[in-house]
């Protein structure tokens, strides 16, 4: 381990590290496996001498930004394509290679290998055999594709998506139309620069009849001159909050004409004479097994929000361990000892935990259900696709919104000077933000979960591939359960935390199918639904996913390796569970699950008290899961804990770039002259 | 009424308007009042066609923000000066001055009114007539003054600011020294590029004796030249997460002297022959005269935080009622329709009327303080200082997290379309940020609220000048109550609300006040106060502070000029109440006041019920405190809901401006030309 992993420079952070109750580096290595800290190590020795990857004058034009990050996604590509895998796990190298390109260059990120595996994931998921040319291009790199579902006026609701794809019998093509600019393809990476080919979706009509949503790999530019085709217009979303150098485009087609064979066929086709053909009950069958195939791709966003996460609280945490103000008796003390800071950062640094090791098995699984569904041909593999499907629209939101909002605790909690660019918190947040909104609006997305929930009916044997509802056919004798912890130590432990998890699940799924019916009586399904998202869907979706979480964790933890980090490991388990089960109060009073009203202050005591208990963790938790520093990139997070050199020298040098340092009197000039230490 | 305000241009958002149960122009006199809409108006009218407030291309580099920022605040400032302003208020004022530039050019805003009026209040608040020329010169502008308190190693922690000011008796002069970079003064707005004055808070030698932190108006800069003087180190914070057109910058002196009538002497004076003299009882004592003067200052940040909201919220309001996606039977619905939509953005709206109509009241009562404190000599005004330092210590956190949530909801309510830089909602969020950190960090700030409740004794008869707290005279009987809402209608009361948050605090104050006493014993009065942060001192400085609020509201809506006003506000007032209470739950459940676990769904149900039931009248709301649209300067929220005609006119354009539209096929032209409406 000592020759894989090196030892941080000494310095400010030694204090907290001495106190640390387990081994980083054997955390580091039970994370990533000793094959994948090689590969990491590998990939790192190369990334840090690479000239693309060198730290630059700020880039400050949008065509700097986007040719910035496509140079850098090349480089990036032909980095990892030069470096041997040796043994490890293919799951296991796409994480550690989306992981390090996005906490690096988030903007490469989309260009490489964001964009191009969306198209070619699509490619694989929807189309057949007479789309291996697309796909060998695409692998090759001589072409580029994008992917395209948004319109400027429809996002999450395909069904009114308005771009269409008539089949002209006569010529054997398609032609592909966009009625008005609201109907335009929008947001697909890629698009506005880069790409020769776009997956497209548009409503397939057939003589007049009209046959739904269908997808269609169309080129789009030369590849040689990167023009675009006659009958292709391609625009600019022009500048974003965050990831500038993606380059987000728009696209119009005008009465655009494209060989028929560029269907993606794999659910359904038009034969040369114009006749549709599918094995699928009915069109619905078809959007299905379309949205189905896609939301493989959605896999891995789950993962990238605690990519960001992950990369902020590193920053926060070792920031606030250097930082030292008010403390007893005039004696300044590191503000990680504040009980404020520990609540405000360590449930984050928990969930950050939390939601890697799950991120990891999601996509474990989904590989497998790739692997499988394309040798089988078993009905069960639908129903395993869906439940795939569902956990990942669960999962997605609610990683989202957790990183979401500890990146903006970790932005407060290093005070005025996190407001620094460079810090780089608010950049952080800046690209964290979009994924949000993109591949599935969240709050559309966490939809799927209850929607899916609610098909189980009272009593149902549920038994899923995964076995995320198999609780659930035990309701009824656990909606009969009750709180009843009693002290500190009750509360922590593992069974009372995923004992209300399934109590809270049981009992939101049986308020919010009741309000549900209730309301469909009066109001239609529709309205039914809508007026039951808040409180009811949105909350039982929640503590579905988070459920999820913990009992993945849970597994993980029979695995540590010793008992350190087992004990470590199940503080964060519990922290992340108590922590969220605080805010599920109201309902576990309110469906009489807690009865006692000394459980508000047990549960707000154990949340404290693991927060202090891992205190003295929390910098060793951080330097396990964190990026190298040249990743990192932020004067406040350098893993030699020299905040206040690095300040000195980032404020200094930006003074006599931007407008050449305002200094007179010489005799001070050592004071700051960015060489001298403190 | 009229001839003061125009009506919108028709459009998409003409169905919610006429939906609306009130008069939104009579609420916009309601709240400006008609000398304030004619100042406005007038306002408006000359920073319309002003050419420093034309919209530009983007401004890249931060040289080019800074000057334009300049240019626009002194532009701003000779506006000001120009409009007669008849009988409007002072507050009125003030309140429009500060919230139109800070809607229309945050970074403009730092420079005027912004630092220029910190600078002349610590001025007034802590100088004598010696300092009359100081303040006389930076109104006439022949100087302008920043303000230095934070050091790189030390910001809210004041007692340990290290840069020094010696007594030299032989040359009558103040020696200020910065002994290391860690001591130099950062962050002050003004200093990088501007000030030739800087406010500075240095610790006090004389004869080698320690006389603690003290104010000093120190000459930086030659007004002439602007280059700073010998001995005076000058440099720039660089690059900021927002608000770059605002120069932040670190001062650092090297045993740099100016003559001993610059001590601000109000509080304590040092006489030529070195002798400290002081009407307090010790040094404690001036130290809290100075911070308390200070404090005036903080008063308007709790209003900035609702101008960034309410921008936010007018763009995200008109942007939902505009966009249709999903409804029933295949019919789009605007999505201000769906429950989640309401849920997510009325609570804000609620509470940006409930803190705007707050920070209007405190406004007033400081300025009434500070007339008041300069013509009398009377204790109790200490008392009365300190209250309202308290009380801007608590409502500047509130409404500072309240906005960032409202904004970061609005934002992701936009949608993929909330992302484009072009929404302003990534702007205002990246602006809005600094507010949590600056004059106070929000955690060490909101600390004041509950040291100062703590104070108070069980049984003790309180009343202040404020009557902020004289309800916590009856706290034993307060505690005796119960919540006993059994309906919608009883849960929504004005009565049960208050009632609600008066047994909350007097709970919280006593919880908190029992476990700070047992700490104490065990850990020292320091360890006791940070271990009863969360769940207590934080929660209870909270809930404190919301009550305030609501009691502000309740006087207001005493005054409504109609009932449909007013039945509106009533509304507004008890979504504010119960979204927030709903937090409180466990804590209601916990300390017995709710013990039907019934509450859960009603409140749940009555939160839910006051949105619905303000959807309708949201567009209105917002219509009613909107910018124009010049300052609003979103594609997304302008007044006439044109919003896809403006997406395609801004996308087209940056296509055309970033890189030359990719287009090819004229035919199509007609679809892409900004001229073509929908």
């Amino acid at each position: 381990m000592s020759q894989l992993l090196q030892n941080f420079a000494q310095g400010p952070l030694d204090y907290y590290r001495k106190q640390a109750s387990f081994d980083w580096k054997k955390m580091k290595v039970f994370i990533d496996t000793q094959e994948g800290v090689k590969f990491q190590n590998n990939l790192y020795e190369k990334l840090q001498i690479h000239p693309e990857f060198q730290k630059n004058p700020p880039l400050e034009t949008l065509n700097e930004k986007r040719s910035t990050a496509t140079r850098q996604a090349l480089a990036y590509a032909n980095i990892v394509k030069s470096l041997t895998t040796s043994e490890i796990t293919t799951t296991k190298k796409e994480d550690i290679i989306l992981r390090t390109i996005l906490q690096l260059s988030p903007s490469a990120a989309f260009k490489y290998p964001g964009t191009k595996r969306l198209f070619t994931s699509a490619l694989q998921s929807q189309g057949t055999n007479r789309h291996h040319k697309f796909l060998q291009e695409a692998e090759s790199g001589k072409i580029y594709g994008c992917f395209c579902m948004t319109e400027i006026g429809h996002g999450s609701d395909t069904k009114n998506l308005r771009t269409t794809a008539t089949y002209d019998k006569d010529k054997d093509e398609f032609v592909v139309n966009t009625p008005d600019f609201q109907a335009a393809k929008c947001w697909a990476a890629g698009l506005a620069e880069l790409a020769t080919h776009a997956i497209v979706y548009a409503q397939l009509y057939i003589n007049g009849d009209h046959w739904g949503l269908h997808g269609f790999v169309v080129p789009i530019r030369n590849p040689g001159t990167l023009l675009p085709y006659e009958g292709v217009i391609l625009g600019d979303m022009g500048e974003k909050v965050g990831v500038n150098g993606a380059d987000n485009g728009f696209l119009i087609f005008d009465k655009y004409r494209f060989p028929r064979e560029n269907l993606l066929n794999r659910f359904a086709d038009v034969t040369p004479k114009g006749n549709y053909v599918t094995s699928a009950a009915d069109q619905k069958d078809v959007r299905g097994a379309i949205l189905g195939a896609l939301s493989i791709a959605r896999v891995t966003v789950t993962g990238k929000s605690e990519f960001y996460g992950t990369k902020a609280l590193t920053i926060a945490v070792r920031y606030v361990a250097v930082r030292r103000q008010f403390g007893p008796k005039n004696q300044e003390v590191s503000i990680l000892e504040y009980q404020s800071m520990q609540y405000r950062l360590l449930p984050y640094l928990a969930a950050a935990y939390v939601v890697r090791f799950f991120s990891t098995y999601l996509d474990e699984v989904t590989q497998e259900f790739v692997k499988d569904s394309k040798k089988q041909n078993d009905p069960s593999l639908a129903r395993r696709g869906m439940e795939i499907h569902v956990i990942s629209a669960g999962a997605k939101p609610v990683s989202g919104w957790t990183f979401r909002d500890a990146i903006q605790e970790c932005r407060e909690a290093c005070g005025g000077h996190g407001y620094l660019k460079a810090s780089g918190i608010g950049d952080i947040r800046n690209d964290q933000d979009s994924v949000n909104t993109y591949e599935g609006e969240n709050h559309v997305l966490i939809q799927q979960v209850s929607n899916w929930l609610l098909k189980i009916q009272n009593g149902d044997k549920v038994s899923t591939y995964l076995k995320s509802t198999d609780f659930i056919s035990n309701a009824s004798k656990i909606l009969k359960t009750k709180f009843n912890a009693s002290s500190l130590d009750e509360v922590c432990k593992v069974e009372n935390i995923i004992d209300t998890y399934q109590w809270l699940v049981c009992y939101l799924l049986r308020e919010t199918k009741q309000k549900f019916d209730v309301l469909k009586q009066r109001e239609g399904s529709f309205w039914a639904k809508s007026n039951t998202q808040i409180f009811y869907c949105k909350n039982l979706s929640i503590a579905f996913v988070q459920h999820l979480f913990l009992q993945r964790m849970l597994t993980v933890i029979d695995t540590a390796p010793d008992v350190n980090i087992r004990n470590v490991l199940l503080k964060l388990f519990s922290l992340y569970g108590l922590y969220n089960i605080e805010k599920f109060l109201p309902s576990l009073f309110g469906g009489g699950y807690v009865q006692n009203y000394k459980a508000t202050n047990l549960v707000h005591e154990a949340v404290l008290k693991l927060c202090k208990d891992l205190k003295n963790d929390a910098v060793a938790l951080v330097d396990a899961i964190a990026p190298p520093d040249f990743v990192l990139d932020s004067i406040l997070g350098e893993s030699d804990g020299q905040v206040y050199q690095r300040l000195q020298t980032a404020l200094v040098r930006s003074s006599y770039e931007e407008n050449g340092l305002k200094c007179s009197g010489e005799a001070v000039s050592n004071i700051i002259d960015p060489r001298n230490k403190l």
